[in-house]
This record gives C-alpha cells, structure tokens and sequence, in this order.
C-alpha cells in the first residue's frame, strides 16, 4: 500500500512561523516521522510539499494511478483554489485532508474548505498528529476494501 | 482515564435510518465497540445519547469534572446550538468533535457548525471509524500532557 | 388507520394568546373535535403538545412504526429546529404540516419553514381547519396507497 | 357559490411534463373533475388556464364581482409577479394558492411566493388533491360566513 | 406636442381599491382630467391602461415616433420588469415616471424602480397631482429645446 | 403662505461643480428664482444651505412652527442621515424632496434615500425645475387643506 | 408584588467560568441577594434556571398568572430561541431582559436577540447589578400602574 | 430537419437602438438570412419575436412536437422569467440560447440568466453571428443523433 | 461625583414628538427631575443637548478629565456616527447607553448600535427611567471603585 | 492566420474523468481535430494545456505578437483568476471563451467567469463542438476585419 | 505652493488615545512638524483639525482657490461622510488621503474608505510619517505639471 | 540596507498596457530608476517580477534571511491569494504594499486586498512614485529601528 502526503503553500516554514500554532517541529523532520510510521506498518508513505498551485494539481493527477489514498493539507489554497478542487475530484482513491490548526477559531476566510465536498473526510485542529491519524484511516478503509473485494 | 462520548438527535437511529449514509450499525452496538476500544487501552469509555438539547447540556456540565475528555456528535444541535456551544467553552478538558457523514456533500445548513470553534478539533466524514480516532488523539494527547506535568 | 396529531411550543396556549389571529378555540377542545372527526371516519386520531424539541423528536420517533401518518405544527421550532427536520426525515410514514395562521404575513423570520423540505406538504393559514384537511388528505393517501397494494 | 380556479403558466401541460412530479392527469381531466365535485356540493366551479400574466390579472379583476371565492395556482409567476399580487390583493373574495409540487423540495427560486402575504392560505404538496381540499375550504369558509350573517 | 401617459397593470381599478393610498377618483375621471389640462395647453394628451406588459412595450414602441413625451406609471412592473425597461431605454423623447403613492413607505419589494435609471426622472407620492407636474415639465422641457433649436 | 428650502452640502456650489449634471445656474440665482416665483402666487418663499447636519436640523425644528411646508434637499446626507430623517418626521407640515439629478444613474450609495419614508414624495432628475414643481405641489396642497377646513 | 427571575443555560455556572468577564458571585449567592433585594421592598423574587429550553418556555408560560413582573437572562437561547420569544410574547405582565456581559464586545452571534422585539426593555453589560436595577424598573412600574388604577 | 429561432422584447427594435452593441441590420434582415441560411443545408429556419412573455411561452410549447431544435433570445426576459424557464425544460429538443451582445460586460442584471440551466448551451457576444453557429450546432447535433439511431 | 449627562439629536423635541413612544415630559423638566435626583445623592448632574455631531464629540472630548461617568442617548447618531464612537472609546470613565423607546420594536436601521462596543452597557426602553437607573449604576460603580482603591 | 487554443487546469484528463459529462475524446485527440480543422481552412491552430496559472499567463502574454485570435477554456480558474483575466484584457486581438460543460447546471460556484467581461464572447455548453464554433467564428471575424482594412 | 493637512475627528487626542497605534506625539508637535518641513522646502503647509463635519467640508470648498494640494485624515468620518466625499471630488487640485494605522488590521467597519474613490491615492499604515510622504508627493507631482505647462 | 520589489502578474506589460492607467514607462526602465535611487541612498534595492503565485510565495520566503524590507505589488493576486498572504504575514521584516493606480476608482473586485492586514501599509494611486516612496519608508523605518537598538 502507498500513500502520498501533499503540503501546500508555506507548510514548508513548519516550525519556524507561528509556532504557537503549528508547533516547533520541521516539515522534514514530520515527514521522516510518517515515512517511518508507515513503514512500522509496511506501507509506503510519501511526502511533498510545494508552494505552486499547478504543480500540486500536478502531483494529484500523477498520483492518481500510483498511490492507494492522498494525505493533503493545502494550506491557504484550501479556501480558494478550485482547480485543485477539480484535480482532486478526478481521483478515485480515498483522500483525507488534514489542517493542523482549528481553522474555526482563525480568521473567516479560513472557515471554508472548497476542497472539503470532494474528498472522503477532514481532521482539524488536531496538531500534527492528524496526518498520523488519517494514515490509520486510509489503512483501515484500505484493508476493509480490500476485504470485501476478497469475499 | 475517562471519556465521554455525547450522541445528540436521531443519532439514536443509526443503522435505521439514511443507512447509505451513516452504515448498518446500531448506535448500541458502535458504542460497545467504543466501550471495548478503550478497555483495551485500559481507560473508561462511557456513551450517551440524547434527543434533548438541555439534556446535552447537563452532560457537558457533569462532565466537567468527571471526565479527561469529551467527544461530541452534536447531530443537527451543531448547526444552531449556541447554548451546547457555550456549555462545551466552559470546559477545560479536551473536546473532539465528530461527524459520521461528510457534512460539506450535504444541505448548506449543515456546512456551518457553531461549536467548531470552541473544540479542539473535528474529524468529519470517515464514517463510525472517526470515533476511534478520536479516541486515540484523546489518549495521546493525555499522557503527552502527563509527560509533561512529570517532568 | 392511525393519525398522530404533533402540537409545538405555545400551542397549548391556543384560544388564550392572540385570539384575533389564532381564534378562541381551546387546544383541548380542537383536539377532541380532531379526534371525533376521525372517530367518524374509523380512524383513530392521537393529539399531543409540548414545549420541549426533545420530546418532539421523541414522540416524532417513536410514531414511525406505530402511526400511518402524522400531522405536525411545529410552532416557532418550524423556523430553526434541524433536529425535528431530521426527526421528520427519518420517517417513511406521509407528513402534513399545518400553520394556523398564514405566516407570510407575519414577522420576516416566519416566512421560512426548515421542515418543509422533508414533508410531503404543507397547508397554511387556513386557521384551525387544516388539521381537518390534513385528516382528510392522509385518508385519502391511505386509502389510494392501500388500493395499490391490493391490485 | 362559484369558484374560479386559476391555472398558471405551463400548467397547461399537466399530464405530459415531469409526470413523476405533476401527475399523468391532463388539465381538461382534472378541471372536469373540480367541475363534477363542485357540482356535487351545488357549486359552481370555473376553471382557466393561462400563459399571460395580463391575462391572469385580467381574470382576477373580472372575478372580483362574479364569483365567491378563487383558487390559484400562478405557477412561475408565484416567485415574481407582483403584479399579480396587486390584483389579488385588490380583491375582497377568499383566496386559496395552490401548488401541486412541494416547492420547498426543489429549486431555490421557487421557495418564495409573492403572494403568499395576500392570499387566505396555501395547499402545497399534495399533489392535485390540493385543489380538492381548497374547494372545500372555501365552502365550509363561505357557509360560516354566511351563518353568521343570517345571525 | 403630444404626450403619452402610460399607466399599467392594476392601475384601471384606481378609486376602487385601496382608496385611502391611492384616492378615490377614477381612471377615466383622471384620463378626462389630464386630457383637458393639455388640451388648455394646446397640447395633445392621450391615456392607455394596460394589465399587459407586452402590451405596454408595444406601446412604449410606437410612441417612439409619434409623442413629444412620455408619462409612465408601470404599476408593479416598476418593480422586475427589465424588458420595460429596455423598451424605455431604446426612446429618445423625454420620460417622467410617476407613483401615486410614496413607494417608500410600502413594502421594501416597492422601493426598487428598475426603470428610474433609463427615465429623465421621478415624481413620487405627490398623489394624482403628479401627472399634472410632469406634464408641466414635459412642456417646459419641450418649449426650451425649442428655444435652442430656434436659435 | 410660507415655504422653506432647505439646501444640504456642498449645493453652494451649484453652477461651479460638475455642471453638466448640474446645470450652470449658481444657487443665489435659483434662490432668486424661488422667491420670486413664490411672489407671483403671493406665497413667501424662504431659501437657505448649510454644509453642517446639525444646523439643517435646527432649521427644521424651527420650520415646524413658523412655515406651511418644507422642499428639502439634503445633498449627500440624503443617503445617511437618519438625524435628519428624525427630524423631518417630527414635523407635520407637508415636506418634498427634490434632487436635481438622477441619482438612479449614478454611484449604487446614491440610490437609497433615508428620508424618503418620511416626505410626502419624492421630484427627481428633474433638474432645477423641480423646485418649481415641488412649490405648485406645496401651494395645491394647501389650498386644498385650506379649502377641506372651510367646509 | 411577585417577581420571577429565569435564567439560562450555562448560567448555573456563573462564578465558576470566564470569571473575567462573568465576575466571581455564584448564581445561588446571587439568588440570595436578589431575594433579600425584594424583601427589604416588601416584595417576592423568586429564580429559576435551566439549560432546558421547553423548561424555561413552560415557567414563562405558569409566570403569566402568577407574578407581576419577569426579568429574563436566556443565556444563549437570547439568539435564536423564537420559541421562548413566543411564549414571551404571550405573557402581559412587564418583562425586563438582563444580560450581564456587553454582549456587544464579543461574538457576531451574540449580537442578535430575538426576543427584545416582545420585552419592555434591555439592560445589558452592567454585570450583575442589572439583576437590581431591573427590579427596581418593575417595583417603579407596578406602582405607577396601580397609582394610575387607584385614580 | 425544422428549427424555431424565437427573439424576445425590444429585438425587433434590432439596427434602430443602440447601434454600437448591436450593428446596424434589422431584424427582417437577419431573418432573411437565418432562413437562406438553412434553406442552403436544406433545413427549414422558422425566426419569430414577440415582446409578450406569454406569446414567447405559447410559442415554446407549440414547438414541442413540430421542430427539431430551438434558438432562442429572450431579451430582457433572459433574466427574470421562471415562465419562460419553465416552458424550455418541458421541451425535449436541443436548445441553444444566444445573445448579440456580451452580457457580462453590461449592467449587473444582465449577468445571469434565469434559462441558462435549462437549454443545451450558450453562445454570447459574438454578434448576430451566434444564431448561425447555433443552427450549425444543431444541425451537427441532429445528424450526430440520428446517426446513432441508424445504427 | 460628577456625572455628564448627552442627550442626541432630536432629544430637544421630547414631549412634543411622537408622545406616545417618548411620553410626554419635555427635555427641561427631565434634566431638573435628573439634576436633583443627583443632588439627593450628593452627586453633580450635568445634562447638555446637541443636534451637532461635531459638537456631541466635542462634549465628551472635555468630560474626559472633568467627569467620573457619562450617560448618552445618541439619538439617531447611535446607528452610524464613528466618529462619536471614537471619541468614546478614547474616555476611559465609566459610560452607560440609554434609549427611551425599545429600538428593537421600530424600524430595522435603529437596531444596531455602532457605540454599544465602546459602552459599560445599555438600558433600552426602559422610558426616562433608564437615566435614573443609569445613575444609580454609575454611583454603584463610582463607589465600589473608590472603596478598591481605598483597600 | 493563427489561432491559440489554451486549456487550462485538469483538461489534460479530458476523456478520462466525468466521462458523461466531458465526452470520451482524450485531450491529444481533440487538439489533433482542431489542428486539422484550421488546416482545411488553411490556418494554423496550435493548442496547448497547463495545470499552473502562471504558466497561463505567460502564454496569454506572448501570443499577444504572434497570434491572431486566442481561444480559451481555462477550466476552474474561470471562477477566480484575476490575473489571468488581467492577462487577457492586456491582449488586443479577439478571443473566444470556450466551456463544454453547461456551468450552469452545476456548483453554483462554476457560474460566475471572471474572465467574461474582457473576452469577446463565450460558447458553453455545447461539449467540445464549441471549439470548432470559436474558430469559425475568429476566421468570420479576420476575414471581415480585412475586408474592412482592404476598403 | 501652498498644501493644506485637514485632520478629522478625535485625531485632536493624537499622543493621549490608543497611543500604542497612533504615537505618543501630539497632533500640535505633528502639525510644527508638517509646517517645518515644508518651509525646508519653500512650500507653505497649514494644518487643521476638527470633529465637524460640516466645518471640513467648508474647509475643503475654501481650499479649492487657496491651495495647490489636500491633505486629508479624515479620521471616522472616511467610512460614511458621503458629504465630505462629494465636497472632496468638486476640488480639482491633487488630494492625498493618510491614515496613521493600518486600517485594514481593525475593525470591519474601518475597512472601506467612501472618499478613496475621488483622492489621488491612500497612503496607509506608515504612521505619522505617512504625511510626510504625501507632502513629497504633492511637491513632486506640483513640480512635474509646471514643468509640463513650461514646456 | 537591502529592500526586495516583488512586481506581480502582467506588471512586466507596463509600459504597454492601458497607459492611461500605468504610465508609459517599461518595467526594466523603472527598476533601473529604483535601483539607482536606492544607490544614491547607499541601498541595495533589487526587483523582481513572476506571474507565477507560487514563484512570487517563494521569493517571499527567501527574502526573509536576506532582505531588510520588502515593497510588493501582487497585481490581480493581491485579490484573493491567500496564499501570498500567508508568506507575507510569516515575514518579520517591514512590508509595504503598492498600487500604481486608485483600485477604489475601478472594479469591485479590485477593492479589496487580502494581503493588506498583513503588512505594515499600503501605497495606493500615487503612479510609480509610490514605490519610491515606500524606500523612503522603509530606510526611515530601519534607521530609526538601528537608532533605538544602538540606544
């Protein structure tokens, strides 16, 4: 089983903007922590992040024949940016998105995910420990699938 | 350690109803599942369920200081509930707010939830299984905060 | 045939508050008119209030196997409750709402039903004599359903 | 007594569109059958249909002094012709609107009526039986009215 | 020079509904009125009333070539009626708009003229005695675009 | 017989500012104009411009005793100035409101009136003439008063 | 005299949660002093709480004939609670609303009451003093009505 | 193959008004063409206008069974007529709307159209020079459609 | 203890206007009846009016370090003056908001107060008496401040 | 002459997503189609497609120069792309926006294009037919300019 | 070259309110300022304040012969004085608005400036120096048009 | 001192594009004239342009260790790229935002700037010489800064 992790705009100053929010942990050293995670569980966990819209929508479509589900917190594209929107809505494997902080407690544009209707759930304001979370979800979903299909 | 986990309105006919939706379980038999979770885990799991908003109410606020963490399903309280909202605000223990559905493929009303901002976070639409993730976030998230007070 | 008849918040109040919009008949004395009117027709009607959206849902909830069809003015609830909605929604039985008075004439926040979208129909400010047309339509439904069945 | 009923655009052709929603009787079926039940009661029923709005004004002005009672079904007019307002609300007799679909249940536009303010009431959703219940609202209306003026 | 009042839908039952907003003087009394007030001006007023808003573009159309000026009261297509407008914006004579009653103290449906940008202006409020005031500005009007053509 | 003029803010400039909207005459001359038109039909007319809300308010409090009837122009506190609203609404004898251009043409913020609901009516884009017309207005008015108290 | 004071849900808590802005005083130790208040003026104060919104409309609705005065803090039902607005509506006795945060100063959804439109009045942001004041309002009231009766 | 082209309000002012957005041909002329147009793909074009809404509808619902497609221009009714709309989706043939000029560069309410969810697609802004691309769209439509039928 | 007493636009005409809202006490004698209930007191009561915003602002700008309280009724201003609300928001002395009528029962602008933010609270439609309460809260707060400074 | 087609994001999985919306034509074969459809008028047609905005703009930017005519279906950046609006209304030559979908059947946010108001015109909805309508309508549209030119 | 500064409401408390956003230096120091260094520069700077509206708006009719630029603060006053607006857009020297703070960081209804649309431009959020820039500015756009009229 | 000029999308098109609004001078011609103004002040300014959102997010990025302000005009993105605004508000060096032309003088959409609260200040309609301007703020700025660090 693979996953692909996708971070979006600015994820990449994890740990050193607004730490009171998003905690003092690197993206690199979080993304060591998944891969490793995953690992523990023999799966494959990929991560990446990238400031530019198109090559986000890029790496969905890529992913949509390689992977078996999506972890993607698109930061502030989140609210805006419905090609992703579309790029995400052409998958057909599971995709979780993630936000690390409470995004309701923050300023109003940040109330609404236009990515939220086309994915199969959110994790919100759980800290970091979302991305672990949504790597249980999308293993669970994968192995009941694959349950059933086995039936 | 302690959880409670609060069911609001018709959550009571999970299984019966919608069941495309919401899955073939009964609210009886999901919240002997969370029971045996959290027995595995050593910590005490309690469910109620209640089509009473005031009853809600009385709960969160016995649950003050009784319990290490709640996890709310508000049902359709969640979308106007401002009196539950104000009751979750006045506790200090740590919040998870849960959808079973994916509530951003639904009616607008139910894309706005008046509690969000005062949880910690949510975990929307991965079906039943949000319970035990949130479960988990809970566990993790109160021996970490141990950790730290025995340092 | 089993009609129950569901009265919201401040109805029990009728034939005592703004008589020259909701007339000077008592609750009490329209729910036994009610009650003989389907006496008459062999059918028996059931009429109860409350003032509490609880107790709404729970009557709501429990009619669904009981009942063949349910009469329901949710009072000022109509404007705002989306936990009796999704009460009423969950129940396959054919729903009338009645409004007494008509409330597009009233105060801006009346002119909204939530409920509307989950019942069959509604019928609206023709005083006191709804109910008995409701009575009417849902023998008639009955009826005709209960033909289709014996071809 | 007489009775206008007053069809709206495109109702005209009941019976041969979205017949899932509307019913597969035609107009001339059900007019005649209004005119046989009103027949029955000793009343005379009138029923026309139209796709002009200056033509609906026109009929409403005319029944102003010919007739005891009006029920109306505008259609698409419902959600935006004021004009039709203004002569309805010019005129003294009872009014009943008609809808045989549950508005609520479809488009947005068509969730206001405007009017709804000056109309007795509203039928909504219940198919053609609607106008059946409206007929006889207006007779049991007219009769009272007239008991108490022979008081 | 010759003026055309146009009045619309529902404004034929002048002096019969409503008599405290709108008087109690008839439509006909006011037409001979106006035509016997040109008519000391040595001017030609001619008055139509039509339900129809076709009828009024038709109307509005033909004037084009034939009248000095322009009297429009269009009833409550003042309100939605956009191909009124753009009739009236496609005629280069002069147009006055005039409203019986002070709109702005009626429903908030009645503030909005969606004409009042493509008309020379309004005359609101100032009861029947507004059609005499803007005929008296279309032969001002007239006389001193003469003036200067003259010169 | 006597009128007050009430100019709003910056019409001292008239003559001097965009004069292609509002024409070329100064407001001295206008005034003069209005005086002397009042003088032909024997009526006193008394014509006055601040810049200042408050002084406009203190002039029509003390209009209430001292004049028949008020045509004001508030200049852009048209759109704001509920203070100026309040006091037009304490006084009873009959006011106009006039603008010399149409302001349904111009920017969106010109297009409410907030003293509208409280005048008589409304003379619009009428251009300076409409001051002529709001004193006919005036004078018919009250000779028709005049001539109801005679009875 | 008799005095009823209601109060919300959550305001059990009072002393206990955001203190800051709530103050330190128990509701029990307020009750007391509200009660000993009433006594030194010869008259009955008498409080309630509950987070239950059908309790609080059906003690509004017992209060009708049994007190002479209401002063209600609905806690947060204040914004969309129609229901306890009607059962308000409904009681003639004078009714003084209480809020003892500036309700102003904090969330937009706080900034709304729908029930102010059917009380006397509002005293809101003055802390728990409001409570006194607004006993002194209803004693000032209820002996300047029987002054006005005895005459 | 038969193709109905319907013109609403004020087109047949086509070439006289607002000659810069709409070119200087009249509508006979571009009828003219329409027809010669199809007569040289030995289709026969059918051009009518009508500024009466009902006649518009009227005509709809008589091309239902005799014509293959249908173009239509609904001039100001694009933007407000639920009639119209309603009488489009009881058509099964294709349907192309078209407008001369580009609505989005016009005034607000000229930016949606109340048809557009109902008809096939849209051509706008392109000149008169749409109505020949939508005859070249249905014609293709057409062939396309009873090439799959002959298979 | 020295309390400023503002009274807004309009305020001047208390007693004459609209007496059935406002009662029928002029400004005069309420100031005398507000300066000798301070007088009771031992405190100094101070009561201005003004019809000038600028000259409102002017006032509280120099209460700042001359008074130890601040009633204000705004009048109209309440619901648009910034200016006003900077000016109290740059006082640091305890202000209350007073309305004689309740605002939320009367026209829609009035329902909002743009300085309830910058205020210690509002009493609203409490009538005159509000400023008698108003003082004795301010008295209450006066002493209660002074006996903390004095612990 | 050289016409420009522009695809933007997720159009290169056109033929392998929503297949009953968007046609089973991949992008490469429809580019292909259009390429040899200009051939056989003896223009060249050059078609590209990119995921990212900036890209978008760059190529909007340089066929500034080298094209004459550009057609574009920028996918979701339709809905919020100011820049490349800001791109496109820096172009002088004609262009044609091209949708194959009907927008106006779906989300409501896809039907709002924030490029409409610089672009000539649009196509919508009539699938990928309307590709080829672009170009003979931008070939009509050179060979007229031209023909003007020559004059 | 003469530049006039016009200072707005309350900004006469400039170095005593809310100093941690405006400064702690007084507008009299800012003002000598202004005055010094404009000498440096042989122009002539004069500076005002009020809390009137009206008495800017004079101020900026005078300006308009006297001056060769506009400074302006207009303090509260720039979100609603449509007065100060339309007196501001009849002066045809340059005119530069400053705010001291960032308004864009406060409240909502900070956010829109009614004058924006008729200055030159905004200098926003530089502190005090903000004028100082403005007088660069204006001194600089002075020098260029001279030098454009000398050529 | 060294300051980083981020140019948005389609500013390298100055100079070509409506030069009524932006002036005739090239992109290349006025970052030379910064760069040597900058020279002359011993200040290494460097520009930069991208119409790449993601390209201009990462200069953001790296201009936080390197730079000691920054001026950036984000074209169209200043609109709606949240994502921008993210970057600029994760920056700790003095920001100042620039507009060539008064947005408030153009379309609705160009009215308001997400990334406005997160910088120091804006400088809007002042043509090219704001971004001069904005080096004089910020050299001022870092000298004062130093100033009160050498202290």
């Amino acid at each position: 089983m693979k996953i692909l992790v996708i971070q979006g705009p600015n994820l990449n100053l994890l740990g050193e903007r607004e730490t009171q929010i998003y905690g003092e942990e690197s993206l690199e050293a979080l993304h060591q922590r998944l891969v490793d995670y995953g690992s523990d569980k023999k799966i494959l966990v990929h991560a990446i992040q990238s400031n530019h819209e198109g090559a986000i929508i890029d790496a969905i479509q890529q992913a949509r024949n390689e992977y078996d589900g999506i972890i993607v917190n698109a930061g502030a594209y989140t609210h805006y940016s419905y090609a992703i929107r579309d790029a995400l809505a052409a998958v057909t494997i599971p995709i979780v998105e993630v936000h690390i902080s409470n995004i309701y407690r923050r300023q109003e544009f940040r109330h609404q995910s236009v990515i939220a209707p086309v994915v199969c759930g959110q994790i919100v304001g759980l800290g970091v420990h979302g991305y672990f979370l949504a790597i249980d979800y999308l293993v669970n979903h994968y192995e009941s699938s694959k349950g059933k299909l086995n039936q």
